[in-house]
């Protein structure tokens, strides 16, 4: 019998009408003739109201008993989960994260899972219950106590059980329908993709797509376990992201794919250092004093130095969160380092364009460049990997930039040659 | 060092300010030169939250699910009063009831404790943090399942682990000041009791009283765990509850202690059978018929038979929710049974005397029926007990009676001479 793994996250689980439509979606799967097992978050906006709390009793949070706290949110849910399902006839039994096998280190508030023994969530299935795991939680087994994966970390706990069980399919229910080739929002005329392998949508989640954690997707991929990602709300199929040569992924090498779509992020700042020395290890030495400050990077871009000068400009860009603090840090080392400035811009956007078959389709860059162009727009850094155009613009700019390249690439679906993957539906 | 162990209900640590003042009187306690295990309950109206989102779900509550669903209440408070500690800067870990080691049977809703193996929450202490243990929740070992232990469940987890660890004392604070002669709401004039025994405190939690439950007072009594009830709004003693001849409760035997207090209980109803036919046999008939359907029963009256008819009535009574199936019971057996008629009655109260010197004193008894005879108060049903004697009367004259007992046995505590226990204080 194949065993499927559904995650439903907080909004599909928000209230007693959302648990009880999720129970029958649940019930439905499995007298289709599946073994379900059933990852579930925290009810609605029960982790700020619990973080909240906990806000309100201290500055300075222990790791261990946050965790510990926090993970009364998955509790609730499952075991309610677990009654509404069982109002419907149908046996079922939650398990915490450590009850169903998930091992992680001992990094409170960001756990890594070491490894995953779900005996009690087979034994329960084998016994023709349906498995409700909470979520985003584990145990580590040196200390025993509880630990949190971190954001995303209930597509984590999924994927993670789904590759131990050897799940045929990994469900990941939502509030929107699948993978967009932009954001629905902004691109009133985005399309939902069918299909997406692995590789692009690592590329999208690390853009700003945020219908995936990369975790989870990057553990999915390492693995192979097949993921559909699709609403609560509809019966409707979602977007499957699984290996090119996945049986489900059959038509995708049929199609000339090209670009899968289009990725923003707000959520970063740019940090410019001018007049720096141009030097050997001058560049190393400066994100080094970033680092130490815990500050990621994530963009990197240097100037051409001035010839008669010998100083160039580095920009490079941060979580927004995180700007000030790299900020100071840079202005701490100025005498060492030498530099002219810091400038700290927090109304840029990063967009990107994504798909594996730019890499065999030459022109892809100019095209993506004209249709900026076109539409005015003003490009402040670019980087490029294999599958993915990155650049940075003005937020202000965002919308039409983003149209104007969606409409380039022929991805508006009103554009019926705009099919990139296995367009025949499922 | 000394053990002191301290359980806060849900009312001490209903907010982040209970949680807070909570977390300083434990800070106190520990700076003292104690070592210091907590047992909490969960915040305020949590549990009936909870109870109220599962009935939004199931009719038919699995209590495996339940019981999962009900100790998120624990950790939620535990969590954040550990944190609440750490913000004071002392070292704090929590403990569900699994972690702490309360092994239970398999009953969810009330599991009965089979063993306490705190190894973890030992280590803790002795490596100087304060231990806060998840009341009202342990685990089976057999399932691995977590379960609940029903009403007063952190009193009794306090109680265990005092009993196990040794504690030198375990304290229970709660809403109010200590145990009182009557219920202070309905007689202005009750005094707080400095020292109870055991034995007093286990008839006036059985007969009403609500401040302990009867389930941790007996396991105190059993494992000779000196109790100390009072409140967590103020820093004044409370109530010591403990063998008559523990040293801190010297005082006692150079008293004359003769009345302890008076407890009600409005929880109950009368169920009178008409008619019964006074044969051998008849009346067990009629009980096992009323147990059968799950119903307690408490006190019993029957009448003396009437010579020409060889007819009697029967009293009992039953708790109030369990009272329509009582009826229902007998009804059913009517034919066999051969009763007139049943008549169910929901406005009587219950009031106790309470006091173990009253065996030794003639006189309690009658002083007690005058005081009510005084009164015009007309009793329904009697029992008593070698220390209690318990009526049964309307619900509407509860108050003048209940005055009029206390006063009568000089507990009122405008009488300087009405010192029942130990009078001098600590």
């Amino acid at each position: 019998m194949p065993l499927i793994v559904q995650k439903f996250g907080g909004s599909s689980v928000a209230d007693a009408a959302g648990l009880r439509r999720v129970a029958e979606r649940i019930v439905r799967t499995q007298k289709a003739g599946n073994q379900v097992v059933v990852v579930v978050s925290a009810m609605g906006d029960t982790t700020d109201e619990l973080l909240d709390l906990a806000n309100q009793v201290t500055t300075t949070p222990v790791g261990r008993e946050l965790d510990m706290l926090l993970t009364a949110g998955e509790r609730i849910s499952m075991a309610l989960l677990a009654l509404a399902i069982g109002e419907l006839g149908v046996k079922a039994k939650s398990f915490t994260g450590s009850q169903a096998g998930l091992i992680t280190d001992a990094m409170h508030g960001k756990a890594r899972i070491l490894d995953v023994t779900p005996k009690r969530v087979q034994a329960a299935i084998t016994e023709g219950a349906v498995a409700i795991v909470a979520g985003f939680q584990g145990v580590n087994r040196a200390t025993g106590d509880v630990t949190t994966l971190g954001r995303g970390g209930s597509d984590t706990t999924a994927v993670a059980l789904a590759a131990t069980m050897n799940a045929y399919m990994c469900e990941i229910y939502t509030d929107v329908d699948g993978v967009f080739t932009a954001d629905p929002r902004v691109v009133p005329a985005a399309r939902k993709l069918d299909y997406v392998p692995y590789e692009d949508m690592l590329e999208l989640a690390s853009s700003g797509a945020k219908v995936l954690y990369i975790r989870a997707v990057e553990l999915a991929s390492r693995w192979h376990v097949p993921l559909h990602v699709r609403s609560s709300f509809s019966t409707l199929p979602g977007t499957i992201i699984a290996d090119p040569t996945h049986p489900c992924m059959k038509d995708i090498s049929m199609e000339e794919a090209v670009i899968t779509g289009i990725a923003t992020d707000k959520s970063e700042s740019k940090v410019t250092v001018t007049g720096v020395p141009d030097k050997p290890g001058m560049a190393a030495d400066l994100f080094e004093a970033v680092a130490d400050a815990g500050v990621n990077i994530d963009m990197i871009v240097q100037n051409v130095s001035a010839e008669n000068t010998r100083l160039t400009d580095i920009s490079f860009t941060v979580p927004t969160e995180q700007g000030p603090i790299a900020v100071a840090a840079l202005r701490d080392h100025r005498q060492h380092l030498g530099f002219d400035e810091v400038i700290l811009d927090d109304a840029i956007v990063k967009m990107a364009l994504i798909g594996a078959g730019m890499r065999t389709h030459p022109g892809v860059t100019a095209r993506f460049f004209a249709a900026l162009a076109e539409a005015g727009i003003n490009i402040e850094m670019i980087t490029t990997s294999e599958i993915r155009i990155s650049v940075v613009t003005r937020e202000s700019a965002l919308d039409a930039a983003i149209r104007a390249v969606h409409t380039a690439f022929g991805l508006d679906s009103a554009n019926g040659e705009a099919v990139v993957y296995g367009g025949t539906g499922r």
